[in-house]
């Protein structure tokens, strides 16, 4: 029975990504947690807090993806467009969410406690569907495929760990690698004719440069295992023929 | 006299950050250059190793961006297809660069070290301008106004110090902030009504998270240093008149 490959698309959302002033680290958080569940992220993009831009990515990424995540531009200030743009990308007009709006009260001890930027991250796209956020409880959301969440890298873990039973993987990607004390040059021929051989696989090739001299990882994925380490192996033994030593991971 | 705004793409090539093997740092150390530079860095967009996509996304950079900048796939292996990309999307066939070629057979020793992974590192795009590269030799290049850059971060580095100093900037981009012990929902009125107050200022909230309560640093950017200085100062009397300390960074 063959199982359908899902895919993913992430937009990262944020001025402070693009000014270099913030270090995105959620990007690669996601992309662990994807591969884990049998989703095949496919393309990351990183965009200014500009509706339009947001808006345009949104309903690009919505066709061509399975799965869509946002992270950031959902908190109190002027400067969170995404919940807008996400409203005007799928026709879902922003309203008052009765039960985000519930629990924000109950965690900060009352209706007084609701000042205005509180309010404005119980108001979500109608008919989204309402991601838990147990650090800071404003909730993300989500609307059609696109799963919104927060930019805070400890917030957007939270709502990742609240929505990863809901995603839906197909066959999950298996990845062997084996290292070598030689420039990657070397094994590039050898390394192409065992791609060659394996053509369901996806072989490459990871440089590393150090001064005690080059070093390379080699690494085969694919959603058939034995044949993924049975690749390792060719390339092993390409590593020996050069006179090298296998190490592997 | 008004400068232009000059804005900037880049690409990060690799189904390695796609799979979250490897952590991109390269984003975030071009996205800190451009920004000193006086570049506006509009998208980042990470792809996989796949000739279409890579062709379609620098057709796409390179005529919505003064600079595009990628990052990845141009060493000696079949998994590096960067060069044979740009080679079609700029109708620019790869050739064998002779300079590249020579500045190889130099660094390692003789033409009999010129394995065809290392050759394959000097086929560049016909008429591409070099980008040198003293830690490992094998450029990088210029077609257009893309720029090609390793994706080893060392050598990535090395590149773009090689090339800051083509790069023409408009005008620089000042930032100034100042942070508080606070929610960031309090500020969010005062914030905005600053905002606009000052319309050629981009303001920005920053909040975090940790267990003594939260903050939340503020920032104000623009082109005009004093005018952002300024609003700076209006945020710090707003966070006085709630209540908080503002503390500046």
């Amino acid at each position: 029975m063959q199982q359908t490959i899902k895919t993913a698309g992430l937009l990262v959302i944020g001025d402070e990504i693009l000014s270099g002033r913030t270090k995105d680290t959620n990007t690669n958080a996601i992309a662990l947690r994807l591969t884990e569940t049998g989703i095949n992220l496919r393309e990351v993009r990183v965009i200014p807090d500009e509706t339009d831009i947001i808006v345009a990515a949104l309903r690009d990424f919505s066709v061509r993806f399975d799965y869509v995540f946002t992270t950031g531009g959902i908190g109190p200030t002027h400067d969170d467009k995404t919940a807008q743009a996400v409203a005007i990308a799928f026709d879902a007009p922003l309203e008052r969410n009765a039960e985000a709006y519930a629990r924000m009260v109950r965690h900060y001890g009352g209706e007084s406690e609701m000042n205005p930027g509180r309010a404005k991250m119980a108001d979500i796209p109608f008919g989204a569907a309402l991601i838990d956020n147990p650090v800071s409880i404003a909730p993300g959301f989500i609307v059609k495929n696109v799963h919104v969440m927060a930019g805070v890298p400890h917030i957007m873990a939270a709502m990742l760990d609240s929505i990863t039973p809901r995603l839906k993987g197909g066959p999950k990607v298996h990845s062997f690698s084996v290292s070598a004390a030689m420039g990657e040059s070397r094994i590039a021929p050898g390394l192409e004719a065992i791609q060659n051989k394996y053509p369901d696989l996806s072989i490459g090739s990871y440089p590393r440069f150090n001064p005690a001299g080059p070093s390379v990882t080699l690494v085969a994925r694919g959603t058939d295992a034995a044949l993924a380490q049975k690749a390792v192996n060719d390339i092993a033994a390409e590593i020996r023929r050069l006179g090298g030593e296998p190490v592997f991971e």
